[in-house]
């Protein structure tokens, strides 16, 4: 197994868009650095909160491009590059090994439901080997909410074991604890991330990696101090608190909530759109929402440059 | 509601791919030929049965390119256009009208999961403005054993009334007729086609207006005879026996058994190749599976063009 490439606290980037939709690639850059300085570790664009499956390859590929040009350092990305199109799965990947990315975080085929484990290894297989880099740093994206079929502990041992430089870890967003902890038992070493917050600690203490989670793009301090201090005796009264502010965001749909914030905090109404079938809310909701948050610790990060 | 530009029988084209998996355009042209020789009153390219999500949007234009290059009337293909990324959706919806197909196939965001009926709506009506063309004729592509969630029939009375110029039709991909039967009731003229040829007669008789299925790729002629036929003395016999020919198929996934069949009845054995996560029959099955349909009246189709 490789040593790992990515820990901590990761943000599945928001992508900001104009009143057209087309997504707005320097602000995104811009808001890469802030979610740093915030107190992410690393960063993965693309993914599920990023409304990443509402955009096209060439989309994704032209705002990493524009991030990685801005100056944010590569391998601190793990951008989502699947698709259930093999063609576009690989032609993302590869071009975020081209980039320097430090891996990227991969989803199965899922349009495709009852599919055969057989079936999932050869779609990244091809992936893996089309991309043929052994620079390639692959993080299964386990997410049954979205794709119905997961990931099964059986495929990703198949996958470790056919591809031991390239299959390095997984993010677990099923929000099933067993499932992470039946992994952390059956692969140690290998690179697992909870996929919200709130199993961040619990993850700690049984051997994972750290969270890649939707509110890291609004709550990274937090939840980084958890992480650098989940070894402290007040753990359990930070994982309380961050749950918390989670669950007053969880009121509305998570990705419009966190868009409403960042525009509540900066002033900026354009952080209110987002492509359907999401619906924006409004500034007066960001507001009252920020207003919520505020109550329970989460303000307006103080270390963001001007976006 | 606009007089129907489609009925009868209609069969998501299969897509043959080279060995590399790339697809074979000049060959899939042919077949759409084939399959109108055979009884297809019109063709439905990039279907679910096409794998057309197996590709990217840029791959299954070429492919329209060259069918309608090849002398195919576009105004008998009805491609399927959809995608979660609603620039995708757009550029293929787009494309396809261009090229003066009689309609589109449109999924909904196939990505996202409990959706409200106006997240839903708000990606078809951008879609269909954003093309903002009156020749644009949609039809719903309802499936939610691949999608998860369907298109409610709140949501088609609101894009009926929106769109009446636009939104024409269904197919209904659900295998639950009583869904097919509510819509035919509450929707008259509407275009609504049945997913499967197991409810043609059933269709016709209650008001539908045909159906679009995979087995159209091997048996459109009997198929086509039924609904030629469908108020003829013998229908239920003619129904039963080509229903009897799709479960025999269907003890094999789907694609790759059809694809076999056609594999074994030209000796092409490119035929097998489907991208992952399928995985492809052997030639032997599909010499099997021809004679298995064989003896249920299923043979190679005579009138096919050479290939």
């Amino acid at each position: 197994m490789e040593k790992q490439a990515f820990a901590g606290v990761m943000a599945p980037v928001l992508t900001p868009f104009g009143k057209d939709l087309r997504p707005d690639g320097a602000k995104l850059a811009q808001f890469c650095k802030s979610l740093l300085a915030e107190g992410c570790t690393a960063l993965s664009p693309f993914g599920t909160n990023s409304e990443a499956n509402s955009m096209g390859v060439e989309e994704r590929i032209q705002l990493l491009e524009q991030i990685v040009a801005s100056g944010v350092d590569p391998s601190k990305l793990m951008p989502g590059t699947g698709s259930s199109a093999l063609t576009d799965a690989v032609r993302a990947t590869r071009h975020a090994v081209e980039k320097g990315c430090g891996g990227v975080l991969l989803l199965p085929p899922f349009y495709y439901k009852n599919m055969s484990d057989d079936g999932f290894f050869r779609f990244f297989a091809e992936v893996i080997e089309r991309v043929g880099d052994q620079r390639l740093k692959v993080y299964l994206y386990h997410i049954p909410p979205q794709t119905i079929q997961g990931i099964s502990h059986d495929l990703i041992e198949r996958l470790i074991n056919a591809y031991p430089n390239n299959v390095v870890g997984i993010k677990d967003s099923s929000g099933d604890w067993k499932n992470t902890e039946a992994m952390l038992k059956r692969f140690p070493g290998f690179g697992i991330f909870a996929g919200s917050e709130d199993f961040l600690l619990v993850n700690m203490r049984a051997g994972g990696v750290g969270c890649i989670t939707a509110t890291g793009n609004v709550n990274a301090r937090m939840i980084r101090k958890l992480y650098d201090g989940w070894k402290q005796p007040n753990a359990d009264q930070s994982q309380a608190e961050i749950s918390a502010i989670r669950k007053t965001i969880q009121r509305h749909p998570m990705i419009p909530a966190m868009k409403s914030l960042r525009a509540a905090w900066t002033g900026d109404a354009n952080w209110l759109n987002v492509r359907p079938p999401f619906l924006p809310l409004t500034m007066a909701q960001g507001k009252a929402l920020a207003a919520d948050v505020a109550k329970l610790g989460l303000t307006q990060p103080e270390m963001v440059p001007a976006e």
